[in-house]
């Protein structure tokens, strides 16, 4: 059934989509003012389901792309999802294209809402990563052999570039990137067209309402002095997440951080409270936190979200604003099935991001 | 009127091209064999001249860009060129276009040649830059307000980027040399795709013929075993440049050179011989010689083409071939009179290059 998400839904949706992020993806906040603005002056957007899509209906993925720290210094100039959306319908010779989100986590989000608003187009609820993921090729269409280009990406000077045959997703990420660091860091890019026969066989379901549902139940549980992290666990067993659970709970007491080839790695302790007390377990991230630890043991990896929320408000903490003596609670929410294929463990577990062990799966207390 | 230009012609083009390479524009080995290929498979190339051209005719300039080193090192696989060139017709739906030079100077007098005989197609007399520059916007083309995109960017794994929509042609020297060294350091591009009207407005003209007179005069030349160097000066006389004229003579005695930005800069200098004795000559590079300077007096600026020659062979000695105890004079030819209107200049002249005078006429001695 189809839906309509309007200017009152971008908070929770901002809270829940921030979780999904598992401390990368950005803070969804320009792109909300963004989608916002477009909401306040096109009205509600409408949300497919992946099985009411036509097959034949053409779906355009729209993201930024680059480091959302840009965003801040530098806010877009806001026709940049638009453009790079519609140029490369145009180039495609296709009029009626539906925005779909690349990344449920984080900033990325909202911006195929903006541009479902501005253009009076519905949105799908769906998207290719499931999470927030570093590199444009770790997304399920990938997985399934959809090839990215064409591509185009759009500057703030109305600037596009489009992709146009690209040998290979890997090539694409590199060439994007390298398009992006001309642009000052951050950029606009729509990639993966296709139809919806497409959709129905490579998308991650359901993940705008995943965001969606578990960022009302978190304000819930806030405005009910309910506990927030029993309300995330609880609204993230949908759409083929989850069970999800608490791993630990403690105090920040290390973070270290170094900026490597474009990503920000690094690995952040926690001490144990409460149950977890003379417990310590560690979170190796690289944007997205990757690899959770206790003691030695691995806990969880991914593609399994793995996401650092405030103990008390059950917000999501970016990597960025890991601080020591944070009181915090780890929150793990297992992914889907189609993450976790082999294939899509060849991309996004933990071989995929230097490690020399195979996915696992997380370890309940 | 047309004429045609084959195999037996690519020996005294290219030595002619490297002339008018003034140091810079790559040695045009590599561009000469795949230009060779291309007419013993499918016969020599019609060259046509500007007045020939009909108004509605579509001329596409190509060339390679990125730095010339980068392809004896790992050579281009053939096909970029035409990629380039086809591709970025089709995008334009233009089944028809002839190429032209971008670049007379260097390997890119081969780059056009090559696409026009495998497409049977006829080249153009003329190119934007009458010589070698190192940065794309570097051409009348440019000067005269025509815009440098679309463009097309051709990798060697087939992979095609359009550059679609750029703001200005410095943003596209920017995001073209930003993928160029993504795809490895060097690639070929097709851009500033225009009619008949705008080359006849806008081209310099009969620069391919210039290389070859030039190129034929010197090897003539050494083959009756007369002067090169005045077979050079005589030769240059032609489509508005000249009158060319030794400026210096002399041995290398110094040359200094740093990588600054993806440019070779430096400065050589020579100490004179016959009638130049007890006198030293100085040449600026950056990639191409930019500014002669005898004692403290300057004799020559960008645009008019400082060459550095050989002083027995009349062969051109680009700047990363200067090395002491080499006995060379350098040759300087007045650049035509569209290359110095107050616009070129505020492109090229000395100024465009960081310094901190004006251009001024070459001073004879």
């Amino acid at each position: 059934m189809s839906w309509e998400i309007g200017v009152s839904d971008l908070g929770a949706l901002a809270v829940g989509a921030a979780i999904l992020g598992t401390g990368g993806g950005g803070d969804p906040y320009i792109g909300r003012v963004m989608a916002e603005a477009a909401m306040v002056r096109h009205g509600p957007v409408t949300v497919y389901s992946v099985d009411e899509l036509a097959a034949e209906q053409w779906v355009i993925p729209i993201a930024g792309v680059g480091a959302p720290t840009v965003l801040f210094e530098k806010p877009p100039r806001g026709t940049e999802p638009i453009e790079a959306f519609e140029r490369l319908a145009e180039y495609l010779g296709v009029t009626d294209a539906f925005p779909c989100p690349i990344e449920a986590g984080g900033i990325n989000s909202m911006v195929p809402l903006q541009v479902a608003a501005e253009l009076g187009r519905p949105v799908v609820d769906a998207d290719g990563m499931g999470r927030a993921f570093p590199e444009i090729y770790m997304q399920t269409f990938h997985v399934f052999g959809i090839p990215g280009s064409p591509a185009c990406i759009a500057s703030e000077f109305g600037d596009t570039v489009i992709l146009d045959r690209i040998h290979d997703n890997y090539q694409l990420e590199w060439l994007a990137r390298g398009i992006t660091i001309r642009l000052g860091g951050h950029s606009f890019v729509s990639q993966f067209p296709m139809q919806g026969f497409s959709v129905k066989r490579a998308a991650i379901r359901g993940t705008l309402s995943l965001g969606l549902r578990i960022g009302r139940a978190v304000l819930a549980a806030q405005k009910r002095h309910d506990d927030p992290l029993a309300a995330v666990c609880a609204s993230a067993d949908y759409a083929g997440y989850g069970p999800a659970f608490v791993a630990f709970r403690g105090k920040v007491t290390e973070v270290v951080r170094r900026t490597d080839g474009g990503f920000a790695k690094g690995q952040v302790t926690i001490e144990g409270v409460g149950q977890d007390k003379r417990s310590c377990a560690t979170i190796d991230f690289q944007n997205e936190n990757l690899v959770m630890r206790q003691a030695e043991d691995i806990v969880a990896t991914v593609p399994d979200l793995v996401t650092v929320l405030d103990s008390q408000t059950g917000l999501a903490i970016t990597t960025e604003r890991l601080r020591y003596g944070q009181r915090v609670a780890v929150v793990v929410i297992p992914a889907p099935d189609i993450m976790k294929s082999p294939e899509a463990l060849g991309v996004w577990g933990p071989r995929g991001f230097g490690y020399a062990f195979d996915y696992r799966e997380p370890v309940r207390p």
